[in-house]
């Protein structure tokens, strides 16, 4: 494990949890080493987890054999080089996203990576909500028909302080501000649910003097399918503080979603009629994606509990030699996310449409 | 009266309504006549909401000298000219929107009628929606601080039928499908809260084979302000009858409003601590707009009953000879939002954001 | 008309309106003569609502020969007399709930309006809510199966005033509190969607020192088909308007509303698999009871609608010589609503569950 | 830890989780050993979980001397004896609600392991949810002013299934039925917000032919502090999968909630003139309870969780020698619950409100 903080937390709890709740687990973790800079606190965070071993040096980790995965959690600058590191050496990567600090950087790790013929998985772990899974469940059944719409927005509100000194307001270290941070979460789940980009047209926008990333993007966007919609992401939408929203209508039916609400989805289905209207669906029934790992029916999981269905699936991939592909995101999917975020970019200096382009 | 269809029942509602509810009225409202293409559907027409006559001939209304106020609910392709003409001849004008079918049209019809000095209106009834009056009136009051984001959407479905025939899916009557019909709708409402706006990027799109207006738009928007957002129209979300949704976010508070619950105004303010959160208003209270001619608080009001509250607006302008704006929308605005919803058609077919400019 | 404050505006807006939108209207009422007793006041109503005169004696209504039906909108106290007198000399008549002061005078008023032979309905107007009409509908067609459930209470907030005055508060011209105001109409749709009552636990209670009504009234009931449940009702819950909720499961489905959402109903059908949950029915399609008199789909009514569609169906009742019941509440149900709201009075007092009898 | 399924999963994830998310941890739990009666479950129980031992007999895990905490998850006919013997070898005890099968029961269990000067904690863990400690902050310091209104139900549907067999259908091993499994969650949270029961006055009722337990509660109750309301549960509210909705009404705010959006409160304070309703607050602040162990604001926590917080309340409480009361159900609140719940059964056979008392 690379990182101690946010990311570090999230997945170390994952990795803790699942070899009791997701019973069979796949494989048994075993926590073998922490790395962070802070001495004093990843020492800390050691035996806070249960790591056998901290180091400050992550290449301590990255050479250290008996380690089979490597978890990147750290902030997005240290993303590249030991991800690829590890990856070279052998090791199964996971890496949080963004997967670089610009799509050029996300298309080397990912190249490079996927020469290394290890696993790797990108943390877009809203891929792994329950209610997401079914989405997509639903949509690849033909429940929605075709696919028309997709209106995604990432409302935050933590941005509004002027104060505030963290990494994610440092391009250096970051890279951008909403846009690689929660734009590309809804590029992500966009991608997942209605399939491949087309063009996008938009802009970002910085709204906090002297902040040096951007605030907030707006976009138009066409999929390859016909389908059209808008991305939004902003951490200035007070009274919203984690509020992935998203709306996809097809020419059967639609689906609406709430990341406050985790839990449940809208189910629209075309044809009912006197008594037409979105089901509430609360996504906990033991036939439910995940759900069997859980409680009953009714009893909802946390926030947290998404990188541990993450996990799950990236070590039976490693124990099967499977596919993180379709449900994982996989470091191609992280390069995409990046290519559409900078495409957003640069659709708003040029004031032009952007037709994508993929690097393969 | 020009129309005896969905506009022509919601205004003639709003005539017979007023003299009694909105007490006491500016002017109390003689139903003179009724004009409309289909002689047995005018006859029963003038019938039912009590016109003293009716004629299929809208220059015969034009022509009277007892009527002081022309109300324009016909189609598109029959806004400009009657508008024009009643206007010429010194009557006040109440025009549907959205003004004409293309911004050349809207612009004339805007200048013509400025010209004759008469009392305009253009019929963007939501303006009158209490939630809606009340979301301004906190604005001006500052309530919100800086404006930073409006994200509007207006979700229809009832387009999704391909063996529906009606006047509005004909490019020479209509002028343009969602575009004019609930596009020009979330534009008017957007300049209205949050000022004038400066550039779109974006398309509109049409989905079912031989339809020939658009079924969709979808646009990135920047204001004048600096405030930014998107902006969507849609006939083809299923599940959704009537959902004209908004949200505003500013640097001190937010707003958000579903038209499939009008009564309804969703208030954040920062600075609410440990108990901070969107505060679900019932916009009924006795100090609410519009509702001293109502009920006691927590009973509701209707879709229709906005309608009349913008009569009730107009004859007070021209009662007292005061100004329609800022609450009401000027033909002016008419044109204005016309030329919005053009500037989004050029965007798509140019692949370029188009900076806003006005006629005067 | 007799009275023209609340319920004199609800009527008389219900009776001018009916005429153009429940088109055809089985009768066109002509508003003849409204009594009150203010001079000024019942001048002014006159005036407003289009009557052709006023009285400040009501004996002057019930002898005008040319009026057919007699609307009591007055307070409690004024129900009986006036509603008997009008219906023995052969007017039809509608008299605001609750029937009487107490069970002994609404069973007389029943009593003798009957033994007159006109027709009569008690303003139990929740009945005329689309949505509650389609509660049973689906009720009546068995979607719900065998009820097991019914949770109504009614809460309002405005109670919560020590300094307010009203006849509502004084015993003598109200006869009770919030259980005669509020109480009633749960216990009415209780008996219109539910069937009738068996017994009755519970007790009322008076909050506000020096208060002469209850505030609140709280009981667990038994229905004679076996299905429990509570009523509740109270002026004193911080916050709610006019939030008259209710619930009913049954064995193959359930169903809920709140009047503040009045034009939604949620209903949930059993059997629905992985998409299981309550639909956000909106009561707005042209299928829905009432509403090919009103706007397209996804337009929704208000309040003060409800008693247009009473109106219609009392006029069409005396028009066609058909039932008031089932859809209406006849005098039958406004005795019966009153002596079951004294059996949570009773019940109270002994500390005993109470088993209905009702007189015949 | 007694019993491998339902709880027993609940509380083992519990200790587990919470020696690295609740740190620094008041104890770290050492799993010792696990007992059931089916051998081979328990066996891999214990491997799952993590107990260095497992056992089919309950008092092995008694006499065990280095173990300071019994956890008992077992069936209702399997908390008092086991419960009681482990206090009077000196082991802190938590037992699962209801405390027992009967009052007289859970008194003897109380009144035994009171005695041997133990913790004890009933395992009444939604005290623990962060929004229900909020709601107890919030009144202990007046938010809610004089509390009037207490509306709490537990609506599940699991019941509605005439084939399914349990223990909990069973008289002998579970007592009662929704009475003793979700009537008891109502009548303690009703405690823990409101204060103590006067008297009660309702029934319990069986719908499903064959069922030998209740299979729902209604009831109207008074408060020791004059406030009144209603409590009920049901395992036969089709469409409610865990639906433990409640309302408190004083006279200077309310409070709205339901587990199924258990992170959040709805609150409404008195005085707030125009923007006036309730505000959803979503507890996920790190000023909110038990936030500080979890993840930024508006990452919401699970069912699972709540147990994490009440395992760390108890270890505190042996830790510091602290009161397990009040924010910790003990014995005598589980005592207490059992007493009210048979007081409605009692009110419901002899047709009497029946006037509270407490053994002490």
């Amino acid at each position: 494990m690379l990182g101690y903080a946010f990311m570090g937390k999230a997945h170390s709890n994952a990795f803790r949890k699942l070899a009791y709740m997701a019973w069979p687990p796949p494989l048994v973790p075993r926590l073998v080493a922490i790395a962070g800079r802070n001495e004093e606190a990843v020492a800390e965070a050691a035996q806070r987890y249960g790591y056998e071993r901290w180091t400050t040096d992550w290449q301590d980790v990255v050479s250290d054999d008996t380690i089979g995965l490597f978890d990147n959690g750290g902030p997005n600058s240290l993303h590249a080089e030991p991800t690829i590191a590890a990856a070279e050496v052998g090791k199964h990567v996971l890496c949080e996203k963004p997967l670089g600090r610009t799509a050029e950087e996300s298309f080397d790790v990912w190249q490079r990576v996927a020469a290394a013929g290890v696993k790797h998985l990108c943390g877009f772990n809203y891929r792994f909500v329950p209610a997401v899974r079914l989405a997509r469940e639903l949509i690849d059944e033909g429940a929605l028909g075709e696919i028309r719409h997709f209106r995604g927005r990432y409302l935050q509100d933590w941005g509004d302080d002027p104060t505030l000194d963290t990494w994610r307001f440092d391009p250096g270290q970051a890279g951008s501000g909403a846009l690689g941070d929660l734009g590309t979460h809804v590029i992500d789940l966009a991608r997942y649910l209605v399939g491949e980009m087309k063009s996008v047209a938009g802009f970002v926008k910085t709204f906090l003097p002297g902040r040096r990333v951007d605030d907030a993007l707006e976009a138009a966007v066409e999929f390859e399918s016909g389908a059209v919609g808008t991305i939004e992401a902003t951490r200035l939408a007070l009274g919203r503080r984690n509020a992935f929203q998203w709306e996809i209508n097809g020419s059967d039916g639609s689906l609406a979603f709430d990341m406050e609400r985790m839990n449940e989805l809208q189910v629209f289905t075309a044809g009912e009629s006197r008594t037409r209207g979105f089901r509430k669906v609360l996504v906990t029934e033991t036939a439910h994606p995940f759900m069997e790992w859980w409680w009953p029916p009714g009893h909802i999981v946390g926030w947290g509990d998404t990188f541990m269905h993450e996990a799950v699936h990236l070590l039976r991939a490693i124990a099967d030699d499977s596919d993180v592909a379709p449900h994982g995101a996989t470091f191609e999917d992280g390069y995409r996310a990046s290519e559409i975020a900078e495409a957003i970019v640069r659709a708003g200096e040029t004031g032009r449409r952007v037709e994508l382009e993929f690097r393969t």
